[in-house]
C-alpha cells in the first residue's frame, strides 16, 4: 500500500523498563545534521510542502474531503507521511538481541492536512473542525484492520516549540505493532481501579470534577474539558466524553460534532489567552486488537500547551512540575471562551 | 534550615498511573506570564544572579569550595534555590482528595554553581570537574539524612532548549519525600531481572556492550560511556561505573576522579561534535531510605542532548523516536575525543 523503501525503522525494547524506542533513520541524517541552528519557523506558501502536496513529491491521498460538491478544490487530505517513523511491511517478529528485544518498525504513518496555510485548528469553524475529527475516525477505522496494527496514535503538534517541523497545520495518525508503555500503564491503572471499585476511574474523576467545579473550562451535551487535578504541565487540558466508551473510533455523528466543538473551544481559549501558544494534543483510546478486553477504559484527548520545557528533573524522575495551579489555569481559560 | 515561606508546592498523585506531579506556585506566576515571548538566552555578567549570588538576594551557601588556601575567592558554591520546587518543613502526610492523593511538597532544592560565567562543564579541567562531583556527593550525603527525604535527584540543565532558565553554569540537587515513578520502574525492572537471572541487568548490559564494541564512546579504569542500544534520543549517552554499586554517594575518591574524567570527556565530545548543544543529565541512584534493599541496582548517569523535541507521539505513548542510530552516534562522538 505505502511504498517507502528508502526508509528504515526499528523498534527496540529496554531490558529494564520494557519500554520501546524507535530508531528511524529514514531521513538518513548524518551526525552533522544535528548541529543546532536557528530555524525560521514561518514557512511561506511558496515553499510549503503541504500547499500542493502531490507537486511537492507526496504520494496520492488516501482520503480527500472537498470544499463543495463540484469536487474541484480539496479542503482536507490524508497522505502517507513522506518520512515515516513506521513503514509498511509484513508483520514483524520480535527477536532477542543480547539482553534486548528488537523488531522491524512496521506500521503506518499518515498526515492529515487542512487546506488553509495560516488557519490552525483554533481558527477553524465548528463544521471544519468536525471534518478533521471525521478524518481521524475514518483513517482509524481503515488502519485498525491492517495486519499487525496493535495501537493507533492520533496526534497534533502545533508550533516549533512543540516539535512541529512543518508550519502548515497538520495532524498525524501513527499505527504501530506494539501497545506503547504509557498506554499500557494507563490501561493497567484503569483496569486495577475497575477491579477494586467496580467503576470506571475516568467516570469517577469526571463526576468528582463536576462536583468540585474548580477545574472545568467548558462543557456541552456530550463532552467536558478541564485542567486535570494532576496536571503535568501548566494549562494542560483533558477533554472526556461524558458517556463511557473505550473506543474513540466508535464515536457517532452527533458526538463528533460535540467533540469538535469542545476541542475548538479549548484551542480558541488557549489561542486567545496565551496568544497562540505551541501545543501537542493526542487521543488516548483503547488498543485496536482484542477490543472487547478494554471495557473498563474511557477514551479521552489530552492537550499539552508548551508553556515550559521538561528538563533534567522531569526526564530523570517522571515527575513534572507545573508553575500554575490547574485551578487558576482553568479559571483563566474559562474567561477566554 | 531553609526559609522559603513565600513559596508553596504540593505533590499530587494520579489515580490512574500512580505517578506524582508537582504544583509549585512559588514564583507566583500569573496566567499572563505564560504568554510566549522570545527570551534572550545569553545573560551578561552584570545581570547574572550567580556572579555574586549573595548580592543577588540568594541565601548563604551551604557549601563553598575556594580557589586556593587563602579562601579569598570561591570557586564553587551550593545554595538553597531561591525559587524552590520543594520547600523545607515537617514530614508531610499523604491524604486522599477525591479519587487522588495529595501531599505538601516538602524537601530541599539546592543549586551548585561554578565560578566561571562562560565555562560550562565541557570546558572545565579534570580537577575542576572532580570538584563538581564532590559537591554533588557532599550535599547528597547531607540531605539524605534529613527527615522524610526518600529520593535525591542530581541534575544539570545546559542551554535554553534544555530548559535551563539561567545562563550561568549550574547543577541542582532536589530532595523529595516520594520515590519517583520512573525511578520506581527502573528499580522494579532491575529487581525483576535480578530475581530471574541472578545478575545485575546493568552489569549484563555493560558486558554485552563491551563484546559488541559498537556503541562505546569512552572507557577508563572505572567508568564506561556509551550510546545505549535503546537510546531515547539522538546522541543519548549513559555513563556507568564498571564495579557494581547501587549508591552514587558511596563513590570513593579515586573513582570520583574517573567519573569526572568520563563525564568531561563525553561533554567535550558533544561540545565539539555538535557545537555546544543544549543537554540535560541526571544521576539515577538507589533511593536514600532503606538503602540495604537495593543491592540489585546499579547507579549511572544519563545524558540527553536536546537534539529534538519530544512531541505528541512521544508524550502520548512514551515511545521516543531517534533519527540517528546509536551505533552511528557513538562512532561520531568517539571521533571527537
Amino acid at each position: 500500500m505505502q511504498n517507502h523503501k528508502e526508509s528504515f525503522s526499528e523498534l527496540r525494547q529496554d531490558a529494564v523498563s520494557g519500554d520501546w524506542v524507535v530508531i528511524a533513520t529514514g531521513r538518513a541524517k548524518r551526525p552533522h545534521a544535528f548541529v543546532r541552528k536557528k530555524k525560521q519557523w514561518y514557512q511561506p506558501k511558496r515553499t510549503c510542502p503541504f500547499e500542493n502536496p502531490q507537486k511537492s513529491g507526496n504520494e496520492d491521498p488516501v482520503l480527500v474531503f472537498y470544499r463543495d460538491k463540484t469536487k474541484k478544490d480539496w479542503w482536507l487530505q490524508v497522505l502517507p507521511n513522506k518520512y515515516p517513523a513506521f513503514h509498511s511491511g509484513l508483520c514483524p517478529p520480535e527477536f532477542p538481541y543480547g539482553p534486548y528485544t528488537r523488531m522491524e518498525g512496521v506500521g503506518f504513518h499518515e498526515v492529515v492536512i487542512t487546506r488553509d496555510h495560516d488557519r490552525s485548528f483554533a481558527l477553524l469553524e465548528d463544521g471544519e473542525a468536525e471534518q478533521v475529527i471525521r478524518a481521524y475516525q475514518e483513517r482509524y477505522l481503515a488502519l485498525m484492520n491492517e495486519d499487525c496494527v496493535k495501537y493507533i496514535s492520533i496526534i497534533h503538534n502545533h508550533g516549533q516549540e512543540a516539535g512541529a517541523t512543518i508550519y502548515h497545520p497538520h495532524s498525524q495518525l501513527i499505527a504501530i505493532p506494539v501497545i506503547p508503555g504509557d498506554v499500557m500503564d494507563s490501561l493497567k491503572g484503569a483496569s486495577n481501579y475497575f477491579k477494586k471499585h467496580k467503576h470506571c476511574v475516568h467516570c469517577v474523576m469526571t463526576d468528582w470534577e463536576r462536583k468540585e467545579k474548580k477545574r472545568i473550562i467548558y462543557e456541552n451535551e456530550s463532552f467536558i474539558a478541564l485542567c486535570p487535578f494532576i496536571s503535568r504541565t501548566a494549562f494542560e487540558v483533558v477533554i472526556t466524553p461524558k458517556t463511557h466508551s473505550p473506543h474513540f473510533e466508535m464515536i457517532n455523528e452527533r458526538d463528533r460534532v460535540f467533540f469538535a466543538k469542545a476541542l475548538r473551544a479549548v484551542l480558541r481559549a488557549l489561542w486567545k489567552g496565551l496568544k497562540n501558544p505551541a501545543y501537542n494534543y493526542f487521543i488516548h483510546t483503547a488498543p485496536c486488537e482484542e477490543k472487547a478486553n478494554y471495557h473498563f477504559y474511557h477514551w479521552h484527548l489530552e492537550l499539552f500547551p508548551k508553556t515550559a520545557i521538561w528538563a533534567g528533573f522531569e526526564i530523570g524522575t517522571g515527575i513534572e512540575i507545573s508553575s500554575i495551579a490547574p485551578e487558576d489555569a482553568a479559571e483563566f481559560l474559562k474567561k477566554q471562551l
